[in-house]
């Protein structure tokens, strides 16, 4: 696949989304956002989401110019509207604000209803990591996975991202609550290859390994069968609750129509415990490494892999496909220049 | 099973925690933890655990004068430490403390550093839900779960506990990041059954659905494999970060030295958006229901079934084995009667 530089890659972003009216600044958070997904390697919520993220905006189901606006506020709590503005934006926004208010209170939460597809949601771990502090953020989706004991998808996999800062490299989890995601099962699928482990169910009921049965029935497969199905339900429920937004069972079922989520964002202040206790987060990721490392093993711990893929990224430049950079360089009537 | 009924068996231990020293009002207390949960049908948690609860006050391990005290506070964010009293008290107040928080300031957050098992962790998310909060609160371990991708027990099973408020019945899941517990993989091995889906690596380093072999190994899997194993290792260290606490790997292995655990409590108001989101609530778990039932499925939501079992053992008694009773009562010399 031919590559481009992250700073190609971050111009023609910037330049599609001036041209479909964004606002500059929006223009280029909304870029980074897209460019850094890509640079980390989450190729499915990078530039390759890109596409239909232009026509939902087209479609009106995304407003490139609707900000945020803080419905209501109680200490370290608010919930906001995002009035179906851009996801990304608006999470970025949401993190930003629960950061400050756990500059300010040592935790800060806002719950998030209205608003988008958030793209890569680990973007708002690595966010609030950066700025030193712990961050927990969880969305709700479109119902796309049957609840362990039935057959219909009335869950979403609402990803949930959990962050802690940590000099040597953040450690940022990022998981959907399906085994794989249909992105995964399609990759598995084209390539010809089993999924390493079950991921969801074939026509006859059974627990299989073969991606393009499953993407047949669509029976994913919770994380931990009844454990991750019980978990995707109380994630839609907080978020509907705190925020007063839509839970997963009034979200449209088609990917292109798919708005109106409800979003919480969490940052705790890191730092209150002092060194000690960072040194003592350092301490844990190297002796697993250094355990495991002694017996051949591999173990990786969560964000490990996206600082060397963001390297390698940075240094060889970034995996884009010629389509999707055709389409990127062709967005609202095609490049100024 | 002899069953006793919740009053006698509560009775019992408050008399037993009396003859150990504990002051009243925390005989009480500490009694009812243990009797609801057996109450509520997680007899590993309630008294069955008891004996190993005397034991480790009799070995000096808990302390039960020791509750336990603020370090530091920032906002609605604040740091104990549980000075090695009894695990469940110090639990219970923690997120006593976080609801008091959250009454005030929307959200609370308590990080508490040396304590000792919790015993049930759902105690605490029913506790928060009862106070109409939702409740989140996780502890660490002693390490026992392999990290995915390597064969010794490094991280602990690291229970979390999510809880939603519900006028029809609060949703509480209480889950470790193991996908079948010691107390689980016993109780199959016992009745000669396999497990319902792999739940660990055999000899060969193959999954198997056998116990018996999981117990040899001691190579339990982490739900959703390498996803419940980042969970749990962000879990530890977000509860060693917060708090100023021990990690898992500074905990001893023995279950019965096991002490010195930190943990994190938080309790966010739920009332805040109104009452068309808590019937959104509602309206989630009674669409999944009738969806399901309507095909003839059985899905269970979190917390469903303690409810089912609570109402059995209110009205026929609570199973207790004699060795168990004998122990309980012999506690501290016996009776005082």
């Amino acid at each position: 696949m031919p590559r481009v530089t992250y700073t190609e890659l971050l111009h023609a972003l910037v330049e599609a989304l001036l041209r479909l009216g964004f606002e500059p600044a929006r223009a280029e958070l909304g870029a980074r956002l897209f460019a850094d997904t890509s640079r980390d390697g989450v190729h499915s919520h990078g530039v390759n989401r890109f596409p239909r993220f232009v026509r939902m905006i087209q479609s009106g189901r995304i407003d490139i110019a609707a900000t945020p606006v803080r419905v209501g506020a109680r200490g370290c709590l608010e919930w906001w509207d995002g009035r179906r503005g851009p996801g990304n934006l608006n999470a970025h926004a949401s993190m930003e604000r629960a950061i400050a208010m756990a500059r300010e209170g040592g935790i800060g939460c806002v719950a998030l209803a209205n608003t988008n597809h958030w793209m890569r949601g680990g973007s708002y771990g690595w966010q609030a990591a950066e700025a030193g502090m712990m961050g927990v953020c969880w969305t709700n989706t479109l119902a796309n996975l049957p609840p362990w004991g039935a057959s219909e998808p009335l869950l979403g996999n609402n990803p949930l991202v959990v962050a802690v800062p940590r000099a040597g490299g953040h450690v940022v989890l990022d998981m959907a609550m399906s085994q794989f995601s249909y992105g995964a099962l399609q990759a598995y699928r084209e390539r010809g290859e089993p999924l390493p482990v079950p991921g969801g169910f074939d026509e006859q009921g059974r627990l299989t390994r073969d991606a393009a049965a499953i993407e047949k029935t669509q029976r994913t497969l919770p994380i931990g069968y009844w454990k991750g199905s019980g978990l995707a339900l109380v994630l839609d429920l907080a978020a509907g609750l705190l925020s007063g937004g839509q839970f997963t069972r009034m979200i449209e079922r088609d990917p292109e129509k798919e708005t109106g989520l409800s979003q919480v964002f969490v940052a705790i202040d890191a730092s209150s415990t002092g060194t000690a206790a960072a040194t003592g987060v350092d301490q844990v990721i190297e002796e697993i490494a250094a355990r495991t490392a002694a017996k051949g093993e591999h173990v990786r711990y969560p964000g490990q892999q996206v600082l060397k893929t963001r390297e390698q990224s940075m240094r060889n430049g970034i995996p884009v496909s010629d389509a999707t950079w055709e389409q990127i360089r062709g967005v609202g009537g095609g490049e100024r220049q």
